[in-house]
This record gives C-alpha cells, structure tokens and sequence, in this order.
C-alpha cells in the first residue's frame, strides 16, 4: 500500500464524535441515547432562516463571491456595528464553518513546526486543524478547581519562543464554559502585541453569557489591529449548525489578502447557508435574549442536577453551553464508552465526551467529562438522573 | 505586524478570479461582460434538486454524518453501480466540494516537500492545494500541438523519486477538455502500482464526453484497490456549485480512516446540498443525455467560431467545458486585463482565464487562455465575436 503521510498518523480521533459508532449500536438495540457529546443544540433553527431559502427562487445554484455574498458580509458586518464594532465588509471573508476559518487562519500564520499556545482543555478540533498545518498546539494548563481562569500571564510568556505564531483562545470557552474577564483578556493582548504574535480569538459563542456576565469582544482593543483576528459562526448562535457559515475577522489587510486566495481556490461558501445566514442576522435582539434566557435555565437545571450526584465537580459556568466536569472515576472514556456499551437506565443511556480529548498535556483530564447542555431542561434532568444511576452501576461494576 | 506564513507567500492568484475586481469594474462602467472565465454552468439546476431542500421541513438545522448523510451515500453508491462500479457507501466521504476532497486527499497523502505528479495544464487550484500542506506540484507538459495528450510513460517515470506520492490526473481534463484513452490510463496506472504511489483521478466532468468518446473511470480498475482514489462532485453535473457538495471514493481503507478523523475535526459538509444531492443523484438517465447533448453543441459552436478567427489555435476537445486555446498575443494575461480595462464591442467584453496559471512551469503557456463554455449556443457565439474584435483591436493596438 502507498505511504500515508505522517500527520495521518498522528491525526486524533475527536473526542467529540470517536464513540459515535457505540452509540449508533446502542441505538440498534433500542437504547434510546441523550447526546449531549456535541454541541448540536436542540433550538429551532428561525423560521426566517428557512424562508429566505425557500423564497430565493433561483434557478441555477451557482458559486457565490470567494468571500462570502457582499450581502451577506454587509449584514455580518452590520451585526458587529451593533456590538459596537466598526468592521467592514472588506474585513470579513464568510467561510465554511469557523472550521475553514480556523484552517484558513493556521495556513495563513504557521509554518511546519510552528506553534500556537492555547489555553487547555481547548476544542479538540484546535488541534487537528494544526495538525493539518503540521503547526503544534503548545497548551497552556488550567484547572478546574480555578474554575479554569487563566493562570498569571507569566505561564504563556515562558511558552513563548521563535516558532511561537499566536495565541489562540475560545471567549466563551467550549469546552470550559467559561468567560474570560477583561484583565486576562488584557494581559493577552498586551503579550501579543510585546511579541508580535497574533490573537486569535474563537468568538462563536458571544452571545451565551449568563448571571450579567459580559462577553468581550478582542475586536474592541484599540491599536492592535495587526494583531487580532476574530473567527466566529452562526451554527450556535441561530442554531444552524448544518449551514456550514462561519467568518474570518480581521483588520490586517495583509491576513486576509492571504485567506483571500485561499477562499478563492475553494470557489466559494455554501450558498443556501448563506441565504439563510443574511435573513439571520436580520434578527432583532429580542431573538438572541429568547435563546439566551433558555441556556440559562438549562445551565441551572445543569449544576442542580450534578450538585445532587455525589463525587461530581462541576465549576462555575458562566457561559456557551458545556461544562467540563470531573467524574467519580479513574478513566472518564472507560465510563463514556461502558454507558454506551452496556448500561441503561429506564430503555435510555447518556453519551458524553470524554475529557482527555480536549487536552495536549498527557495524563490531564482523564477523569473528566464535557457535557454539552444542549436538550431541554425536562431532557436534560432526566439526562442527568441517568448519568447519576450509570456512575453508581459503574463503581458498583468496579468493584 | 506578525510574520504570515511561507505558504502565504508563495500562494498563487487564481487565475480564474484574479482578475474579478477587473470585471467588477467594467460592469460598474456598464459594459457587459461574457464570463468565460469561470466553470459556472448557465444550466439550470434540476428542479428536483430545489424540491428536495424545499420540501425537508426540518426545524433545527442540524450537523449531519461527518461522512455525509448515509441516505446519500446510498444513491452516490447506486449512481456509482449504474456506471458498472461496485462501491459501497462506506468507501464514500462527502466533502465540501471537490475542493474539500482534494485538500483531505492531500493532508492524508503527503509530507511537507513531498511531490505529486500532475500533467500541465492542469486544474490551477490543485496548486493551492498541494502549497496549503507544503507539499509540491511536479508538472509533465501535455502540450496544445499534441491535442494535450499524455507523453510517452517514460516523461512520468523520470520526474519519480523518493520524495514522490502520487499521480494526479483530471479525466475528462480542466482546462484541457480532453479525455484520456484507455491506453494512458492503463499506463498511469501499472506506474503507480509498479512505484507505490496513489493515482488520484478528479473525475467530475465524468459525464461531459462528446463524440462517442466514452470516459473511463479508474474505478474500474482492478488489483490496485489501495492506489486508487477518486475525487467527485456534483457541482457539475448538476449546475449545482453553490451547493459545495463533492466526495472521496477510495477502496483503502486505511486511507478512509485518516480522512473521516479530518472530516470528523470540521463536523459536517452542508445539509441543504446533501438534500438536494440526494435527490439528484435520482435522476434518471435522460437528465444526463440531454445536457451533456446541449454542451456537445456548445463545443461544436466554440469550434466552430474560433476556426474563424486568424491565428487562433484550438486543440481537439471531447469532454468536459473548457479549451485551452492559443492566442496570436505575446502575452495572454495582458490580453485578458486589456480585455476587461479598456476594450468593449457593442457594450460588451470577455472575461477569460489567463493559460499561464494553469502550468507550473515557467513561461509555458503564455499566450493561451482558458476557455469554459458554460453559455448557450447564441451567447457563446457572441462572446467569440466580441473577443475576435478584441483581438483586432488589440494587435492594431500593440502596431
């Protein structure tokens, strides 16, 4: 057989998705499964969204601009005037989910052997997009008992060395489910712009902040234009995951003269996503506070539920939709993989993901779980009752 | 400002869009351009297609299988079987368009300064795509007096060296409109077997073979399962572009492997074209006949108007939607910008694609253009008019 390269071998599987085939078997055998391993939220999709597909009348679905209809970037960029962001049209480039933004990004910024230090447990898939590159994800540790705030920013400057490209960070955090303050926001900029290294900010979920907490947008820091770059979504944010619309954000004319040329040899986003987005981002505000006021009560429903299940660590979350918490157990994949293999609970069993995935450091979070609270409350405590009743069979099991 | 990457600047314009801003111009100027330069068929998209994305009265837009839905896997595997190959849905990924396919192909086959093997002219973006992973474009000439047939086997074999992975070739050609024989492709293939290397065959033209000319798919090869992969799309065949829906075929299943692990890291490719797709991929037979018939016609006219103009050079085309023709200019690309900058006749110009970005070989090409005959009958004729008087005026220009 024909060599496969090396970062083929290399490739993780996703922690999100790796024990999908174990839950379609459970599936098979009439185990009803509660997915709460992605972020796939059960919100419908606005109706606006699907009437500006079905009314697009056209009749020959063809490439749109490389960079994402001027229609569509005009609204994008309309949204960020109302976040109190003057970004241009000219500054986004719509791409096929944040996932082509952030390959798009790592292109443009690393070279092999690069890094990229990003603050761990980060989304999984940071690392495979790097791999693509053959750039490497250099994590910086935090901790659940911190309720995974940074460190002093000491512990990313001792990272820093030649092959250091940027600093990349998910505001909120999936899988932390936290929201960065602005004084670690701050302190990052200022490291960016001391070293000359860009800030790349995963901004997908800006809305999902709860109990007053505001999101920061790093497109409201002044004088580091050169540096920032926004990658962003409408999957969560108009659950429309299935679109496959993301962006690019960015003032450096130099970056996206570069993302440009990579979009183009693409040909062009999806079309029918794009329709849908445009109608989207049309959307009043009293859309986002409607989506918004029900994480929070699934948020509640959340740490009340794991509050009640002995040995189980939930930090303070405070925004996206998932919590990255600590198990009862030794090997946190073992447990996802028993739930989906053998056990049940009333016909039903839960499907999770398992913690270690979303760390580069060996050895770190092998007992923990990122739970995507992405069902209704009602689903979502009888979720919970099914985990609790899984862990105490399981250390039953185990002993 | 942070340094970009190495690739970012070695990445070429595209020259099927580089020169966009340019007609954007002259459409602001109110002159009419004639876009030859892009294969964007003017065909409309079947309306079954529309239907299917209509009708799915889904409420959450949600991530389908990272493989692609399984019901379209299904009838891609049935079209598959109708054209005489036996492929099984799991020896399919969806991708976001032949673009993503081939991005997958080359992040699974390659190391960074590793050389795949492409007859030029070719496909200018395979070069993006090979640059995005550091990897290297190695051209042999096909050349325009030898109809852009493929040279004696020997010209494969001495560009192969340790570093080499793979074959890739475009059957039915883009930009060359020419089919392989039975001959070449028999030869490519025993070559890659006989050396260990992938034979990557983008076949998404399958369909557009003129003249009784009859296309062979490397599908229907047999012993060489683990060399063989194909690259697909339906942009194409079913006017759908915008759709952004394409696939990899391979029987290696450790290939297979490695590329679902990159399609799991970006989720999903879009829903709304796998609805359509699906439901396109049930046309029946008469869909094909009757397009491929109007594009025969198309070709007859592109032929037929170019044999009038003085100087002109086109090759001998059966299949897909594109000539390479040459020009009686020094410079083609000169031609091109002149044609969209200053010249227009009867209110109109001609967009088309400079031949030079379609080589890797410095100075080939120079004074050949891309043709892509995605306009009607009256249309085409017309725009060959209207570039005939380009070309007067330009030569009585440059005098």
């Amino acid at each position: 057989m024909p060599k496969l390269s090396n970062r083929a071998e290399k490739l993780p599987a996703s922690p999100i998705r790796k024990l999908v085939p174990l839950a379609d078997a459970a599936e098979k055998r009439g185990v009803q499964v509660y997915y709460l391993n992605i972020g796939q939220p059960d919100i419908p999709t606005p109706p606006e969204f699907f009437q500006a597909v079905d009314q697009s009348k056209i009749s020959v679905l063809a490439y749109s601009h490389s960079a994402g209809n001027e229609s569509l970037r005009q609204q994008i960029a309309n949204y960020y005037l109302r976040l109190g962001h003057d970004i241009h049209p000219e500054q986004i480039i719509v791409t096929t989910g944040a996932s082509e933004a952030l390959n798009f990004v790592f292109a443009a910024i690393t070279n092999p052997l690069d890094e990229i230090i990003v603050p761990e447990p980060f989304y999984a898939n940071y690392n495979s997009f790097s791999l693509a590159k053959d750039a490497k994800v250099v994590p910086v540790t935090t901790h659940i008992e911190d309720n995974f705030s940074l460190p002093p920013i000491e512990a990313f400057k001792e990272k820093i060395n030649e092959r250091t490209r940027a600093i990349l960070i998910c505001n909120p955090g999936n899988p932390t489910g936290i929201l960065y303050s602005r004084e670690e926001l701050e302190a990052l900029r200022d490291l960016a712009k001391e070293h000359d290294l860009f800030l790349v900010a995963d901004e997908v979920y800006r809305e999902f902040a709860y109990d007053s907490s505001e999101h920061l947008s790093i497109l409201g820091f002044e004088g580091v234009d050169q540096n920032m770059i926004v990658v962003d979504s409408i999957s969560k944010r108009f659950s429309a995951c299935g679109a496959r619309i993301g962006c690019v954000i960015s003032r450096n004319t130099e970056l996206m003269k570069v993302i440009i040329k990579m979009a183009q040899a693409r040909l062009s986003p999806p079309t029918f996503g794009q329709m849908g987005a445009e109608a989207a981002y049309q959307l009043p505000q009293s859309y986002y506070t409607g989506v918004v006021s029900e994480y929070a009560g699934r948020r509640d429903a959340l740490k009340e539920s794991l509050a009640e299940i002995p040995g189980v660590v939930c930090p303070d979350i405070n925004g996206a939709f998932y919590a990255m918490v600590k198990l009862p157990v030794d090997s946190a994949e073992d447990f996802c993989r028993w739930m989906l293999d053998e056990f049940e609970h009333e016909g039903k069993t839960v499907m999770l993901a398992p913690g270690a995935g979303f760390y580069a450091t060996p050895g770190q979070g092998i007992d923990q779980v990122r739970i995507a609270y992405v069902l209704n409350e009602e689903e979502l405590r009888s979720a919970m009752k099914c985990m609790a009743a899984g862990l105490s069979a399981y250390q039953a099991r185990a002993k």
